[in-house]
């Protein structure tokens, strides 16, 4: 199974680190044309850097489909390029009625063949289950994020006496997912600790997927960029290593 | 601005219906290619049967992602080809943190220019402000949902006694958005009432969009799909004459 497969690449690598291939073409190295080649090229530069420390890849859809339909086949060029031992995640927050879930499914799953996606709970059961009729896929879902906008509605207390982003969290993972594990934003450009994240995240297989994003593509905005990307990874998956000991 | 249009053409046409199309491509009328071009023709068809009797068009936009680079090609002549005094919604229900939420909203305001979109609510207020900011376009935020999982969240009660799709919608109505309008799927194929819906939801200005999908654009799967797809969006917009009476 898929989500094995990372587990026991986590282990073995001893890294938990999920590079975000948020790439912004405003934000792409000074030189690099502001076009969806400049971001496959960016994005292959940046595989290319930190595979050796990373397990993980994910992609943040909205920033390949504000390019219209360039910016489609730079996701599907930049899906192609991640090494095959690497678990890879679209980061598309999809959720919707049944009919429509399916067809988000079929995008991320078939059509774009992801490992993972994140999907949104808003609409419960029936708007995930059709992500989880796909055995060998990982479908992620929102729990707790690390916006202000949280407090709004997951940080809201329940009749129960439960949190809301508590209560989507035991719904899913005791009713719909039996195993699980947690990815982890907001380490890097949105400020979290990695440290705490571990304390408190770890479990026995280590359980823990972190991202980072724009604190590892976007290092450095000179020629150095990659370069600079590998040192930001290498410094994640040895601050991790070190954590897991 | 955009919502005085829609609420006016309502008004003259006396008409509040809004066609989805959830042009899923295996349901396509015999003798139609299941191709992003099958779509594109079975749209503009559709679109020529029955701009008469509607004031919206709502993409779902999953059905066009599912086919990959292409289907995003015939979401934009698709819609290219609505009439421009139609208000155009791309069902695409996305919400994530403010800086990837403006990349969405770049994305169906600005390269494809549909007037409104909706969004989940999940992540909270900084998740919606993005596309807030577009002044002279709508953002329809989910409330409360046609489908049984709307049980498991939005029908939550919460500490304070109402339940979660009430307090989004108050959050949103009176401290996001000071005027607003109601858009109401599942009427069609998903069972709801018109004329209750029209009864509990209408408000002095209307203030109401119903909308019907696979009720309509696959009303016939034959050579007559569109002159059926006419003749239903007509007795949905008769009936609606008669409701606002």
């Amino acid at each position: 199974m898929i989500k094995d497969k990372l587990m026991k690449q986590i282990v073995a690598k001893q890294s938990y680190l999920c590079v975000g291939l948020d790439s912004d073409i405003e934000k792409l190295p000074a030189g690099m044309p502001k076009t969806a080649q400049g971001v496959i090229d960016f994005n292959k530069a940046i595989i290319d850097a930190t595979a050796p420390y990373c397990v993980s890849y994910k992609i943040n859809t909205a920033f390949y489909e504000s390019l219209g339909v360039k910016g489609w086949q730079a996701m599907e060029e930049t899906l192609e390029h991640i090494p095959s031992t690497h678990f890879t995640i679209a980061d598309a927050k999809r959720g919707d009625i049944g009919n429509t879930s399916a067809q988000y499914a079929k995008t991320f799953f078939e059509v774009l063949p992801f490992d993972a996606i994140t999907v949104a709970p808003y609409m419960g059961k029936d708007s995930i289950e059709p992500f989880l009729a796909y055995s060998n896929k990982c479908t992620i879902v929102l729990g707790l994020t690390s916006n202000i906008g949280s407090q709004n509605f997951e940080q809201q207390k329940l009749a129960s006496g439960q949190f809301l982003y508590e209560s989507v969290l035991e719904q899913v993972a005791r009713k719909i997912i039996p195993a699980h594990f947690i990815l982890v934003p907001g380490v890097g450009a949105q400020g979290g600790s990695l440290a705490e994240v571990t304390k408190y995240g770890k479990n026995n297989e280590v359980g823990l997927l972190v991202n980072a994003s724009r604190a590892i593509i976007f290092a450095s905005n000179g020629n150095d960029f990659a370069e600079k990307a590998a040192l930001a990874a290498k410094d994640y998956a040895q601050e991790m290593k070190a954590l897991l000991i």
